[in-house]
Formats: C-alpha cells, sequence, structure tokens
C-alpha cells in the first residue's frame, strides 16, 4: 500500500483523528451536580458577570476553530466542506499533537464572503481563536480582513503560517552567506495567498516592524512582474504591485531574477531550469515550496551554483513546514488571551523561529518539524509581542 | 464549599470540562504523511466521490454539535452565549460519558431565527447532528422546524429529551396502577417548550404514532386551559390548543384537576397542593417537574393520595432526567446515518425506556440515570425505527 492507500485504511480505522474527551468524572450523581446542573450554573453567572472568566472557566481559552469552506484543499482544489473534512481534522490534531491547543474542525456549507463573515462572526464565543485553512483567495483575503475586529484572533494560515516560516528561513540563510537582510533582492514567484503575506512581511507597513524589511522585492504571476497599472490585474496584484514595485519595473520571471540572491517559489513544480539559477547573483538562496514538485529539483539547483536550498518537502534539507509556525502562534496567542494577532506577533514568531538555530548552516537552517522545543518558544516570543502590543483581553 | 462553589473550583481547575484529542499518532514524518499531507488527500477524494464516506472516514459519524444562543439557560434565563458555554460542555461531556458521542459546544452570538437557521445550516457538514439547546420559546420551535431538512437529525432536547422521558416514566406509572392509556385525563401545567412536546407525544398525528397516545389531554398556562380562540393567545398556543381541545372546553388549571389521572407540571415551584391532588381521579400520578422546587412536595402529594410522584430531582423518587434520551437518541441516529428525527424515532426511544423496567413499581418508574445499559437501548431502537422509517443517508 502506498502512502495514499495507508492514510485511507487508517482513517476507516479510527473514524477519523479526533476525538472529544471529558475534563471531569462523571460517574456518580456527585460529579453530574457539579459538572452539570445545578452546579454548573455558578460558573454561568461568573462569565455573565465578567466575559474574559469564560478564558478560566471553559474551554475557550485553549480552543481554536480550524474553519474552511474546502473551496481550495491541498492540490485537490475546490472538493467542498465535507471532503475537506479529513484535512481540517489533520490540522485539528496537529494543533493538540505540536501545541496542546485543542482545536476543532468546521467545514462551511457558504460560499459567499459576507455569508463566510457572519458565519464566523456567529460561532467565534465558542472559540479563542479561529484558523482560516484552505479558502480560495482572493476570497480569504476579504474574509480575513473583516474578521479582525470581532474579539479574538484570525489567522488564515495558508498565508502568514507559511509565510512566517518561509521569512524565518531566509533569514537564517542569508546569515550563513553573510549577506545583509537590507541589500537583498529578493524574486517572489507566485502571487497568491502565501506570495502576498510573503511579500508583506519583507516590505513591512510602518517602521516597527522592520525585522524581516529586504532591499527589493519583485513578486511574479505567469504574467511575469506586478507592476502598478499593468492591464487586466485585479485589486489585490495592484495593490500588491504598488507596495513592492512603487518605480514600475516590468517584465518577465527570468527579467526579475537577474542578479537576484533569493528565489521565493510559491508557484509551480518544475517552473525553473539551472539557467535561471544562473542568471542570479552568485551563491543564490533558492526557496522552491512548490509541492509535491518543487520549482528547481534541489540537485539542479545546487548544480546551477545554489548555495542554500530549501523546499516544503521532509525528504530534502531545509523542509518549509508551517507546522513549526501555526502551533506555536495560537498556543501564544491564547496565552496572552489576545484579541488579534498584530505584525509584530508574526515578526516574533519569525525572531522565534530565527532563534531557534543559533548557528545555521547550508543543510540546516530551519529546526525540525518534530522539535517539541519549537511551539513553545514560538509560542512564547508571540504571547509577549501581545502583551506589548497591549491585544490581550 | 456549596455545590456551586465547589463546581466553580472545580471548572477553574479543569479549564473547562472537554478536551479534543489525537487518536492517530503523530510522531513521526511518517505518521504525519498518513494523518496530514500528503496521505490525507486520499480520503478527502474518497469523500468527494462519496459524501457518505465522510461518516467512515471523518469524525462526523460520531459527532454532535450542542448549539445555545444563551437566551434560555437553566434557570437563568437570557445570559448570553459565553455564559452559557459551561452548560453547553456539560452536555458535551453527558453525551460522551453516556453514550460515546463525540459532542462539542456551538454557542451563537445571533439571536434572529433566521440568522440561527443559517449558521446551523452553514456549519452542519462538519457534524453528524446538532442537539439544539437552551433556545428560548417559541424562536426555538421555529428554527428547529426550519432544520429538518438539512441533512442531519436536529433535535430541540429541552423539548423532546424531557418529552420523551416524562411519557415514559408515565406509561409504567400507568402500568402500574392498571390503568388503560387510551382512558387516561392527563392535565399538563405549563405551555413551554416541554408542555408542548409533551402534548405532541401524547396526542399524536397519524396513525403510525400511537404508541404514546392518551385519552384526554388538557394544557395549561398561567391563565388557565388552552382552548381555541382564547384572546391574546400566540400561534403556538392557538395550535396546540386546537389539537389538544378541539371541543373547546374553558377553565382554570384546578377545573381541569377535577377527575385528571395524570399531573404533569413543567412549570413552577410550590403551584399545588393538597387539595388540588384530591380533585383528581382515586390514586393519580403525579410528575412535578419544576427545578429545583416541584410543583408539589412528593410527601405532600402522597399525603393528599397520589399513588406515584416523579420530579426532576435526584434525590426523590422516580427521577425524569433527560440523561436517559438524549445520549442514546442521537447514538441511534448516528449509528443509523440518520437524516432526521421522526417521529417514530422518539416513540422508539420512550418504548425502549420503558422496556428498561419489565417489571415497575410506585417507587421505580424510571432506570437510574447512571445505569450505563439504557443509553445503549435506547440507541438500538433508535436506530432501527431510523432504519425502519427509511430516513439514513
Amino acid at each position: 500500500m502506498d502512502i495514499y492507500e495507508r492514510s485511507l485504511a487508517r482513517h476507516r480505522e479510527t473514524q477519523g483523528k479526533i476525538e472529544v474527551r471529558s475534563r471531569m468524572r462523571l460517574e456518580s450523581q456527585e460529579d453530574l451536580s457539579v459538572a452539570y446542573t445545578p452546579g454548573v450554573a455558578r460558573p454561568s453567572e461568573a462569565i455573565a458577570e465578567d466575559p474574559g472568566a469564560a478564558w478560566d472557566l471553559t474551554w475557550k481559552g485553549r480552543t481554536v476553530a480550524v474553519v474552511s469552506d474546502g473551496s481550495a484543499v491541498l492540490g485537490l482544489g475546490d472538493i467542498g466542506p465535507m471532503a475537506a473534512l479529513p484535512v481540517m481534522e489533520g490540522k485539528a490534531a496537529l494543533f493538540r499533537e505540536f501545541a496542546g491547543v485543542d482545536a476543532v474542525p468546521v467545514v462551511l456549507d457558504a460560499r459567499e464572503p459576507d455569508e463566510i463573515v457572519s458565519v464566523v462572526k456567529a460561532i467565534a464565543p465558542s472559540y479563542g481563536g479561529i484558523n482560516l485553512e484552505d479558502i480560495s483567495a482572493p476570497r480569504a483575503f476579504e474574509i480575513e480582513d473583516r474578521l479582525q475586529d470581532i474579539g479574538i484572533p484570525v489567522l488564515h494560515d495558508d498565508q502568514h503560517g507559511t509565510a512566517i516560516v518561509l521569512v524565518a528561513a531566509m533569514r537564517n540563510a542569508v546569515k550563513v552567506l553573510g549577506r545583509d537582510m537590507t541589500d537583498l533582492k529578493v524574486v517572489i514567484s507566485g502571487a497568491g495567498a502565501a506570495g502576498r503575506a510573503i511579500a508583506h512581511l519583507m516590505v513591512p507597513e510602518g517602521d516597527q516592524n522592520r525585522g524581516a524589511a529586504v532591499g527589493q522585492v519583485r513578486i511574479c504571476d505567469s504574467r511575469g512582474i506586478l507592476a502598478p497599472g499593468r492591464d487586466r490585474q485585479d485589486d489585490v496584484k495592484e495593490t500588491l504591485a504598488r507596495r513592492t514595485n512603487p518605480d514600475g519595473e516590468t517584465g518577465s520571471l527570468r527579467d526579475a531574477l537577474e542578479g537576484a540572491h533569493v528565489f521565493v517559489g510559491v508557484s509551480r513544480g518544475g517552473l525553473l531550469n539551472g539557467d535561471d539559477v544562473r542568471r542570479m547573483a552568485s551563491k543564490p538562496v533558492i526557496l522552491a515550496m512548490a509541492n509535491p514538485i518543487p520549482e528547481i529539483d534541489p540537485a539542479a539547483a545546487v548544480v546551477a551554483g545554489a548555495a542554500i536550498v530549501g523546499t516544503g518537502r521532509s525528504d530534502y534539507p531545509n523542509q518549509v513546514n508551517n507546522v513549526l509556525a501555526f502551533p506555536g502562534l495560537f498556543r501564544g496567542a491564547l496565552a496572552a488571551r489576545a484579541t488579534r494577532f498584530t505584525d509584530s506577533m508574526k515578526q516574533a514568531a519569525i525572531d522565534a523561529l530565527v532563534g531557534c538555530i543559533p548557528e545555521p548552516t547550508r543543510g540546516r537552517i530551519l529546526p525540525e518539524a518534530f522539535d517539541r522545543s519549537v511551539p513553545v518558544k514560538v509560542a512564547q516570543a508571540v504571547e509577549a509581542a501581545a502583551r506589548e502590543a497591549g491585544v490581550c483581553y
């Protein structure tokens, strides 16, 4: 059996991946009176008097909903809410196993951003945070933006989780090569959810979030460099173009690669060849995230002169895996009782990941996915940043 | 510390009552590949091809959402969604402990029936059933009615759970006394959620659900007997009046009690006295459910001639506790992959509860709340009735 058939068999055997357990004994009338009626009236009254008590007295303070409409699931695309459930359960299981966060899947039979926003607002009192997952762009951007003031942190992990880990990887790669972040020219291939979030972290707005700022970013889609005023360009790309490329440089991906120090691929497999790598500055960094086939084969990239190569895959060195970010991000936000994720909390997560590898090498710019100290460190940094930002309940 | 303070302390200690656990090991890259990417693509594809596979491959087939807007919580009233969370968590814990059903609380910041209906429809693909809880009448009736065609069973437990257990109690009480159900005159005090559901079970529509039918039902509110055309009477009560009292008998609760065989109280404590009991037929049955103070003190009822007395309390004989019904109801519905609850499934639950006590006595007309064989028997009966009714996915 291959991995897919093993997965199917295992899912059937366990009827899914997560379960709900009682934390209180329920074996006697006394137990029932404490956990349920009549005793439960007291914690309910306490929360009615002070809503903040919900974080202490219920699961809210340790719970995240993993919300998806099933419109952009893995490489499978728009398979709908029910078919997305195994993926969301998987995410929930990872939350629990990697960060002790209790997470539940909530898959939605809803498609309009208005409706998804209403539903998430309505169910929000049940949870301490919302992880949006596998919602197609550009709807996901609008949905995430409109949910920022609901009183609990909301994060679209396909954007920010990947972006945080990737930027941490880039920072350690640059450190290995002794380069300066502010002199760096970075090319991002892919203007979807992850590409946009990576660009936002590298070209931050406001002076307080300069940690991951790089000298120059060019973001490319299948039509080449995003530039302001390019024809047939949607609002999201137009805004990205203005932010990253105010001078209006135009050209193809290949043009953009000339002299670039870093290639970030969040696009499609097999896009680059050795010649493309040779167009770049000497000893470039290649972070080729397309799954399952990276934008360039890591060995071919090295042959063409790449100094450091990372991919999304576990069978190559330097795996950029979002499991390094999201468990700690939410654990930290829950610990702080954060009402939102700020840019400073995301930068703190990057700093924590960078700090996990005090002496990075070409083959080790990120910690291992199974290093259980990582979510703890990320959570501590995110919690501190939330308190610093004063966004706690 | 009294029970309330013990409950508060215990909730603080465990930070609520339920938690989410992974059913799959996640300790290696292989584990991750089976539970999450890339392997999870296969169960997702299987569900995209055949939605029924979701019951086998995800938690859906064993999961119920306990949904409330916090508008009618215990005796506390309208305390809002967050303050309702401890009660819904308690219910979820009971589901798990009594029936092995994985249940999650979903408290809603929504008040209009339209909005609650939309939200529940949207989140429905995540679960195998919906338990509506502590939603105020008459909104709860409309909400439950409008959710009957969403493809999974939806039940407002405050109505049907209590009603099912109470009718089972009445049937065994009548059996002890050797009376015939069809000759019975029953008075229900309280025309709220439970009163309405009890009346529906005792005056069923359609010939196939005659199991709990009684000769005559009079339902009373604070203004006396519900009769068609009574002034200032809302639609819900008007419909109830037509169903139970087509001949238009009018009068007070005391008038209704004259010669009645059974009193069902779902109203308020201390409403009846010994004289009221003496108005009834000889050796009447008193099921006084008001909490924490029953409509009449059980001892006083016995002194006045009551043959059998039941209450909602665990410290008196014959506790009518809805924990006898809801765990088995949903477990059976999930096992059958039912798309709805039919009247025949509710009658099957009553039959199962009646059958739990083959030889009822005055002090024992219902099984104990902690008898773990009860949810199993109820579930088997409900599952069989669902298959019989042909309402399975």
